[in-house]
């Protein structure tokens, strides 16, 4: 038994709904000692990639050992396959739907196991809810040290959503786009210093194009800006992102997710 | 003391003040060692019908012996009364204005105590504030251990809601009405496999009627559903639901909370 | 080490973004055993006002040693100060921005610290995240047992915001502000009983006016309030505040935060 387990929950059930408490209450009828950590409910309905990001930025701050339990669940009471990856430092529990793919990309998986232990679900598992039925009841008894190897063989064939990559449009010129729109207005974009490195070699930013802006300014960090003014600068996450000083970058850009951004490395 | 006390909380509070924050406080104050988990506090202010269906929904997750705080009050001060109810598995603290219906109906109640130990509130207490003052400090001394008929007498004369139940329309059919749209739009109605058979007898659902659609299709999760399709499906809760395939089907019905939706079994 | 640490946390941050859970990950990494407890984190972006107030309704209420984590930081990155704040009762971590001007209004604050041991970060420092790289990992240490102290040195002249002060505008008559408006609509003022008689002397309020409306009845539960009927009252953090039955008083009063209101006393 861990003596602090933790498990951190994102999912897109909003917090208006009984569903995130009905989750919680499982983990815990499994593992009443948890200490369970929301990360976020908002999550756009269904947005595989916005929980993909939204985890992306959170996991790695926790624990050694700490579970990390994901439901974003369009396909529920599907044939989609609930799995548990391994990493060297944590545990995730969620839908086999992709997202966990950042938590692909970066981490080293040692193991990824679908879920088929029965006899630590919630009986009756009801066909709209697994969130309370199973991966509840899995993360629970993961956090209370059961090993991942009991729930199920390990597979090798995930789902890995293919994430939009920075591509090379011009001499030292990238393309990419923008991942999320932060409730600052920041404009977090899916360029990181070594996808912009391998796209285009070494070099240093100079030049963001977005909307119909042309951005020169580079800063560390967000007051730097003046009055109205637009710069980049490097996230939180490792993505370059456009921000202006206490005002909502996207709306100056009229930029939306998805929108492409060109950084220009020189 | 218990090992580990975990107390819920249910408001309409919101997230933007300092209400909730200042309840757990409270909690904390009188039994340190709680974990307390967020149910929801964006339930409409004041409604007592969407407060009692969003406690409906989690409590049954949580482990033996939790406490379930529920702060919706809008007779806060006056001389309604508070109470706590312990049911085999779980204690109940919340205001003496129906909020708990759903719960009286689910579970055999073994006891209703008035609360009238004022030793054990915050002192002062605010008039417009028991939850800080009166309703968090029994939920935290409940969570440490102490008897529910330590805080006052026993009171069978509790409020209930009377809540809209199933009616016979016709042949093999009933009218409910939708009790909630969740934030994926699902439509949750009061109809349950039970309520049905009382209202109208064995059957198996065969049609929906809500707004100006009939739904023929009933299956067992969501994504059985075609594109722009409405299906019936019983949901986590045990009601009837409409939904479509990652669509709001309230929008596509046009229905709201409390509109009528009939059911035909054969 | 203490039993049964706990660190509340309000910012800025909304619910949708990771900011949140990175932070709570790195106070729990510094501090595996402490129970985190949210308090807002729908203060409006960079409105430290709000931060202040949001954190003054609710950090009395927590145990003794509670670590109050409160990350509203639109300097981030920049040479503002982080600081410690040590009260009889409380530790408080947040930056140097004035955020805490409300806790030094009524608090005996014994000592200010300058955090400055950045051996206690977690390293590399994000210059636009100090709440996961700094705040986070010092509110845990401190949660922990770690001295203050231990963090740098004794600060005097941290930032303290210019608070709208009650200022007498005739006899027996003071005006004040809107300070917040709640999920309720209840209109929040700045007018304490002791602001009150500093500014116009003992007396018994009876007359409010705010917008257009003259409110004449004080009661003190909002249930008291007729049908439509505007009253005033003492809220639960202290200050007069004008209210309406299940209705919002703003709505009705046409008031928005920051609004003029005058309070006779007779």
């Amino acid at each position: 038994m861990r003596p602090h387990p933790i498990v951190t929950f994102t999912s897109d059930f909003g917090t208006r709904e009984y569903y995130v408490g009905a989750v919680k209450g499982a983990v815990l009828s499994a593992c009443p000692q948890a200490h369970i950590v929301d990360i976020s409910h908002d999550v756009g309905a269904h947005d595989l990639l916005e929980g993909a990001f939204t985890l992306f930025g959170a996991y790695s701050a926790f624990p050694t050992k700490t579970v990390h339990l994901v439901v974003i669940d369009p396909g529920v009471g599907s044939q989609r396959r609930a799995i548990i990856a391994v990493t060297e430092n944590h545990f995730f529990v969620a839908p086999d739907n992709g997202v966990l793919s950042l938590v692909f990309e970066r981490e080293e998986v040692s193991r990824v196991v679908a879920i088929q232990a029965e006899h630590y679900f919630s009986q009756p598992v009801a066909p709209t809810f697994h969130g309370r039925d199973i991966f509840g009841p899995i993360a629970g008894h993961l956090a209370r040290g059961i090993s991942a190897a009991t729930f199920g063989p390990t597979v090798t064939d995930f789902v890995k959503l293919s994430l939009p990559a920075p591509r090379k449009v011009g001499a030292g010129e990238v393309e990419g786009i923008v991942l999320h729109i932060d409730r600052f207005g920041n404009v977090i974009t899916n360029l990181s210093t070594s996808g912009i490195q391998a796209a285009v070699g070494d070099g240093t930013p100079t030049r963001f194009r977005a909307g119909k802006a042309s951005i020169d300014r580079f800063v560390t960090y967000y007051a730097e800006a003046g009055p109205n003014e637009l710069v980049g600068l490097i996230g939180s996450s490792g993505f370059y992102e456009i921000a202006a000083l206490k005002k909502p970058a996207a709306r100056l850009l009229e930029v939306k997710r998805g929108s492409p951004v060109r950084l220009k490395v020189g």
